[in-house]
Order: C-alpha cells, then structure tokens, then sequence
C-alpha cells in the first residue's frame, strides 16, 4: 500500500453519493424566491418546489415506499412531474416515467415488469390509463394528478394529488443516499418489435449528464427553460435535474403548440428549450399569424435523429440558436454534441448546416463515443467514408436493462455499450450517423444511406416531411423508396420529387417511387419506418 | 436485493474513475488544433498539450514512476506545470506541487515527508532548490525546466526538461486508473507554527472542483484565462483542470506584473483571471501608465480572504467583474461562491460590496458548507450575529493529511471539515467569514472582527494595505492595533487614521494604536498576523 493510501479512507466530511436530487436542495436553499416552476397561472418559487417534493417523499414513505420500490408516473410535463423526479429517488425509490403516447397493453406490461407499488397518474390520460389498470393483477396505489390544463379525462384513483402532498411532512428529511449506484429511475425503449425494456438509471449517472448538458446549452441561473421536450422521454434528457442545478426557471408545456411555444417565448423571456426535429420542423413552419419574433436568441437542442439542414436554416432565420445532441434511452438521452469548430461561422449557411447535422463528440462527462466495427470492435478509420456501429462509454451510460441480463450483455458487450446506429467518422473525429441497421438500402451492390436521401428530399420547397425505406426491385436487389408528406397547400408529383433528387444525388440513390400521405409515427415522434416497409413491399407499382 | 440492484453491475461499458485528465484527452481529439498554451512566444495546440503531457509521463514511466509514487515540481507558471498536472496523474503518480516562496529547510521537510523520487524544478528557483537539496538524504531525479522567460538562476539537474521529453513517447497510453479515490496530488498548507501538512487532493474530487468552476465562473470554449493565480496553490484552484475541461486557452505568467498583465488583457483577449485580494489591489492601484482599457469585461475570481469593496469597486471601475470564492487548500480551493441575489443590482455600489465580500454558499458540485458551534456541531441561527465555525463536508473534501492521522481525524471530527475560520450566517443562508480563530479581538467583553476595522481602514483614500491584530490593554484587556500601508505620495497621521474609523464604527472597535510600514506576508501573500500580534506586544507606547 502506498502511503496515500493509508488512513486516508472515505468518510463522511470527504464523500457523498453523487445524487441529482443535490441541486433542488441547494437552490432551495441558495435561491428559495426564485421562480423555479411556471405552469399556466401557478408559479412555485425554489423554495415551494422544495417543499412540494419533500411532501411528496414523505407521504410515499408513509405508504411504504422506500429504497428499490418503484413509483410509476403518467404525466403530462407538469410542476407534478418535476416533483416526482425529486420527491422519489429522494426516498431511494425508483421512478418510472410512461410514455404516454403507449396503448394500454403496453402500460400495463411496465407496469407489472417495473412492480410499481404506485400510480402517479394525469387525469388527461384516464381513457389508456383504465384501460392498462384493468390489465393488471397487481394491488396499485392510483394517485390522480388533476391538472385544469388537461383537456378530457377523468379521475381515477383513490386520491388526489393534492391532498396526498397534504398527508406528507413539509420538513421530511429522508435517509441518505448510501450508494450513487442506486438505481434512480426506470424508462422503457419504446422498441419496435417484441416487449420494451426497462433501462435502470443511477444517481451517478443523471447528475454527471445533468452537469454535462448544464454547460452543454450554457444554462445559468437567468435561464427560462420550455419543456418542449417530454419529460418522460429519458427523464427530460436530464434537464429536469439539470435546469434545477443551474437554479433556472422551468416553463411547463403540456402540448407542444407553436402558437403557445411562440407566446410563451415572450412572455416568459425564454432562452433555452429542447425538442426532436420534428418539433423544429413544428416551430419552422408554423403559420405566420402564430410566429412571433422575440428579441433573445433561444437556444435550442435537438436530437433523436439529425435535424435535417432546410429546418436547421430556417430556426436560424427565426431567433433560433440550433445546437444538434445525440443519444439513447440507454444512455440518459444526450450522449455526444456537435461542438461548433472554429471555422465554421465562415461556411456557407448549407455546408454549415450539414456539419451541424453530424453527431458530433462526446460529452465532457463521459468517457467516450466512437465508431467500431462490431464484430473486431477495432475502430474504423476516420475517413468519412467507413461505416461502422457508434459505441459509448463511460459514467452516463446506465445500468443495465431491467430483469433482462441477455439483453444487458449482449448491449455491453466488449466494454462498450452497442447503440445499433451505424455511422463514419470525419477526419475532425466527429461521428455521423448514417442509419441504424436495417435502415440501409443495398442497390445494384451499393449501400444507400436512407438518411442521405431523406436529407435530400428536405430541402425541395414543398415537403414537410420525408422517410425513405428500400423496397425489392427486381433488377436491383433493392431501391430507395419515399414516402412524403407535403406543406398545406404546397404541390409537387413524383416526377418533380425524383427530377430534383437526381439533380443533387447520384442516380441509383434517387427515389425510384415516391408516395405521399401521413407518415406513421411511434408514441416518441419517431417515424415507424416498419409500417413503411411493409407498404412498400405492398404498392400496386 | 431489489429488483433494480440484480445483475446490474459496474462494469466498463457503464463505469468509468472520474479523473480531470480525462478533459485533456478529450480536448485533444475534439479541438487539437485549438490554442490551449500560450506562454510569451511559445504556443501549444490541444494536440501539443496532449502530446507533451503523455510524453512526460513516459519518459517518468521508464524512469521508474508509477501509481502511488510522487512527482514534485517547483515551478512557475508555465506551460510545464500544465503538463505534469496531466502527465504525472496520468500514471497514477501523485504530484507535489511546491510553494516557490519556501524556504530551503521547509522545502527540504516537504521533498522528504512527501517522499519524492523526481523533482522538476523551474532553473529561477535554483538558488533555493541547491540549498534543499542539500538538506535532505533521498536519492532523486533532478530535472531541470529551462524557461527562457526566468531572470536567473541555474541548471542544477542530470537533465533539461526537453531531453527528458524526447526520451518519452508521445502516444503513450498508461494503464486507466482504477480507482477514482487514488491519490492525484499532494500540497502543503503554508502553516504559521510547526511542520506544513500534506493535504492529499483524489482524482475524484479534483474532476468535480473543475467542473464547478468551470460553471461558476462561465468558462467556455472561446474563454481565454491568465494565470495571475499560482499553479502551485491547490493546483491552481483546480483550474489547471477546468480551464482544460472548458477547451479554452491557458495564458502563462511567471509573475504579476500588473503592467504585463494590463497588455495580456489586451493582447491575448483575455476573459478569465483568478487571483488573492492583493492582486486585485496591486492591479487596482497600478500606476496609471501601467494601465490600459480593453473592450471586454474581465471576469475575476479572488479568495483567500475577503475583497475589500474599496478594492471591488475600483476594479469594476477598470473593467473587471469581481466573483468572490472562499475555500482553503483542504477543499481543492474554492469551496464556496459569493452568488449575486437578484436584488443585488439595485444596490448602492458599497452596499454592493458589501454583500460581495460574503463567503457565500456551496459550490454545485459540493455538498455543504455551513457555520456550527464546534462543541455541540449544531448549526447557528441565520442571525447576522450568531458566530460559530465554517464546516464543509462533500466530495471535493481532500483525502486526509499525509502520515498525519491525528490532524486527519481532528479536522474532519463529527463527518465536517473544520475550516478554523469564524463566521456567521446570514438570513439568506450566506456564509460570511468574521475571523479566524486567533484573529477576533476581546475588548471590554465584546468581540471585535479584526476584518470589519481593516475593511474600515481600506475605506480611507490614503490607505493600501492594512492589517489589524490585538495588542494587550490594561484597562479593555485587549484593544484593536493598526498596521498601515499608505499609497505612494498619501500621507495620513495616526489620528487621521483613528477619527476616520471611529466615524465609521462603534468607538471600542476603532484602533487606539496606528503603526506604518510595509507588511509582513507568507509566502502566499498573505499577511503574516503572528508577527504583527508579536510587534503589537513590544511597542513601546
């Protein structure tokens, strides 16, 4: 043993379990007037969230809630969701947030799988929620959050929200944490086929990302943060921690509205919010009665697939400041940041928008993000040219999947967590991601980027929306598909669509059919490339 | 077990030690051809930074170095000193950064009790080391840092800095560190009386003190700091780390020279100082031709004692944005911040001040600072008045004092670290230091803060420097003794002095004795008091 290490041991004056609930009791006691809540009219200082949570720790533990149970939540991004995110891991309990766009199968396989011991639960989703609840076999405490916001729904539970914090003690103060391993929530991938998994957070892990995407966006104590983003989506990306650390002020959004987003930019001095892109591409091509401008630049952080570069230019042009974040459920959303480069202000607003649509670099607080190929798991050249799996590492990956010890090994395998996207790597070390898996098309022998050529049909004048997926082709193996939603009022025909991407991307990665309507999206807002395969393989033509 | 603890283990995918060298890493691959070092003409890339700092922990891996062994450097701040906070913790080695004002005996009981097997020492301090070195019986490596911008001394060591680096190979890739506990780095607190203690810094605490500055004081990637802090105390605040972490550039100054330090502002567009109170004052007060006017606003950080607000106001005036930060060497520097409340601004620029000279309260990345009676450990009410001790407790808390495990238990007795400084807190929850200990005078049973009469004094305009100590009275027991410094060309009599004060304060506070003359510092610049206190008790009216 070397001399530093003797008698120089953890204790209590030198160590404390790394724990994200730390921030709210700190601005409560640093900045207990400032605004930290906004919700329509109700308005909760730092003080007031505090008390709030501690209340609702305390009336959990009342009802037998401790270390390792798990509280479930379905709810809308309201003051009540914030509170749980404190309220309950403050116990040692796990939150498990629903995503409120599932079925009611779905709801109840989580909950029986997470063992949730309680339902927090927004009387605005009663209709899926009963439903779920009439699934189940297990005995549920049914708590309902009873927003006016909320439009519809019913009360279903044994209490209300309200008078549960009225049972709970205002000056709670909870066993500490012993262990920054601990479990802190449950989230479930919304996968496309088979069962979802339960991805187990930590307390380590969601106050590093929370610091991490705190100096990430630059949020300081006069930031206004709108929750355009759910918050059961990755916890809020850990901003539900990470606005509290920085002691800003959370603006609560049920609904995301442009017309709403736009007025509450104003009102609220907005300056930083977070949402996919197709929530930028909501806000881009909003009708012009319901834009307003606003004299801040609003900084807002996108992920989830890359903002495609039309949307990327006119967020610019609108007060936007766009930075493009990457990430999983698995990984505590936010992973790596497409860090501007120092010469990129000088390029052309469309070649900086495409750099700006790369991956881009790990966060300052993992350890690391790369491209591998995954069966050497040797790194793949940065040439921009050689696609591999984008593999992560480090302290914000989480734990593991819940019940799932295969599904865990097989993601963790070769010390790097697999996320399943394929991708190159620039000369500059930065990552794109040019589709997952089973997006690639192989045609004539070539691989085509799906991403490529959505990225292509994002720039014609007339789409709003656009998937590419392959469909058989029997000359070719396989050949682009798009399916394409166009701006109201907007006209164009396949021809059109196909002259212009010809024009800009070799032949063979041009659509060869092209069909308009919707686009089928998963409960996340993602599009269900799945459903569009299948009617590929299914056209008349 | 809970659900959520089985098979959900650390592993490598999901765990990684939290080390700050990790930011140089990633600063290297992200921003490699960024300026990360200046020093006069010389100038390093990330790239250079990285490759310098893992061709030094080479070079010392072949030498023998590995985890537990320790690495003293006596250096300036140069760019070397940057490197061995990375190359040498890179190994797992420990670094012992030496106060360059000791003196050869002091440094001699250091290079022993830390039990050094290299010493890097900077060629301007050889008229020291030479003498040390022939204090003391160890057999050590000797390696000389050359730095053309030093004004004399000489080379005393087997080799040059350089041709140690060229033994080293610049894509050396250490053994990862395996514990975030271990040792990083070993400094000696400047004590007044007896043998220095060791105070050892983990990587741990050193990752989260980076991180807290850096949001503390706002570093970004286009933040440029000036090193008017020394490196050598408590490894530059751990700013050596932050300032990396943000992948902004580090400004070398040998030495506060303000007229220098005026040009670097204007120069190197500097954004970041950090520096004691008496840089500020040297800066404030520098002779006019000295000074310039530069567009930006200067973000300076001080701690080490409270800024008076004369000395806050004046530097606002010049351009600078005062933080303050409290910590000791025990807490990685800063433990504490000084946060501006809302309604500060609207304030009367002294009243201002005022509120700016507090302490403050926890840093984020801290987990408390508080005042409590030491006997009863119960915390003082948040009275303004109500004196007890500060006490820190968290995870940037060093390790312990090195082979001192009395001093060790003592400091950290009822699981907070005893700071030794007096204070009270006020109704805000702000920590605001009255003295140390030793420092409070008892006249006529009341309890004078030897700080509010030097803050009075500094109020005079013919004053510079000022230091209040008790000195023995018949008739009061002990009564508040002045030691004055006055500005240049200033002139002020012994009852000028005291009829300022006694306006400003209550009578029995006031100084009844008024000494000029330059004063006694440590070798951290701050005032020597037990030699003040010793002059008090021998004057002879």
């Amino acid at each position: 043993m070397s001399i530093f290490d003797a008698n120089l041991q953890q204790q209590e004056a030198n160590f404390e379990p790394l724990s994200p609930v730390s921030f709210l009791r700190r601005a409560a006691q640093i900045a207990p007037a400032h605004t930290a809540v906004i919700h329509g009219d109700r308005r909760y200082t730092y003080a007031q969230f505090y008390e709030r949570s501690c209340r609702l720790a305390s009336a959990l533990s009342q009802r037998g809630v401790g270390q390792g149970d798990c509280v479930a939540i379905m709810g809308a991004n309201t003051p009540e969701m914030l509170e749980a995110h404190n309220g309950v891991p403050m116990l040692g309990a796990v939150l498990n947030s629903l995503n409120i766009r599932l079925d009611p199968r779905t709801i109840a396989f989580i909950l029986e799988h997470g063992e949730a011991q309680v339902l927090l639960t927004d009387c605005g989703f009663s209709d899926t929620v009963r439903e779920a609840l009439a699934l189940i076999d297990r005995e549920l405490l049914v708590v309902d959050i009873d927003d006016p916001m909320a439009t519809g729904g019913e009360c279903l539970g044994a209490l209300d929200y309200e008078n549960f914090l009225a049972e709970g003690d205002p000056n709670f103060a909870p066993e500490p944490l012993l262990d920054e391993w601990q479990a802190l929530s449950l989230l479930y991938t919304s996968g496309t086929t088979g069962d979802p998994k339960g991805c187990v957070y930590h307390h380590r892990g969601a106050y590093l990302n929370a610091l991490g995407n705190m100096f990430t966006v630059g949020l300081g104590r006069d930031s206004v943060y709108l929750w355009t983003l759910p918050m059961f989506h990755c916890d809020g990306w850990t901003f539900t921690w990470g606005v509290t650390a920085a002691m800003a002020t959370h603006v609560c959004l049920r609904d995301v509205d442009p017309a709403v987003v736009y007025r509450l930019i104003n009102d609220e001095n907005v300056t930083h919010m977070c949402g996919a892109p197709i929530v930028l591409n909501m806000l881009a091509h909003a009708p012009d009665e319901s834009k307003s401008s606003f004299p801040q630049r609003v900084e807002i952080a996108t992920g989830g697939a890359a903002p495609p570069s039309a949307v990327i230019e006119t967020m610019e042009e609108n007060g936007f400041n766009v930075t493009h974040l990457y990430g999983l459920t698995e990984t505590y959303g936010p992973a790596t940041v497409c860090v501007p480069q120092d010469d990129w202000p000088n390029l052309a607003v469309n070649e900086r928008s495409a750099r700006m649509a790369r991956q881009g670099v790990h966060y300052t607080t993992l350890e690391g993000a790369t491209v591998k190929d995954p069966d050497t798991m040797e790194e793949v050249p940065w040439d921009s040219e050689t696609m591999g799996e984008v593999m992560i590492r480090g302290n914000t990956v989480m734990k593991g999947y819940l019940k799932n010890t295969q599904a865990t090994d097989s993601a963790f395998s070769g010390g790097w967590f697999h996320t399943g996207d394929l991708a190159v790597r620039h000369p500059d070390s930065y990552i794109e991601v040019k589709d997952r898996s089973k997006d690639i098309i192989i045609s004539g022998g070539e691989n085509i980027s799906s991403l490529e050529v959505e990225e292509t049909l994002y720039r014609h004048p007339a789409v709003l929306e656009a998937a590419v997926v392959a469909r058989s082709d029997e000359k070719w193996g396989e050949a682009p598909c798009a399916f394409v939603t166009l701006h109201e009022g907007a006209t164009a025909t396949a021809d059109d669509i196909i002259t212009f991407c010809r024009e800009q991307l070799a032949h063979y990665k041009s659509p060869k059919t092209v069909v308009f309507g919707p686009l089928p999206k998963t409960s996340t807002g993602k599009i269900q490339k799945f459903v569009l395969r299948h009617e590929a393989e299914n056209l008349e033509n």
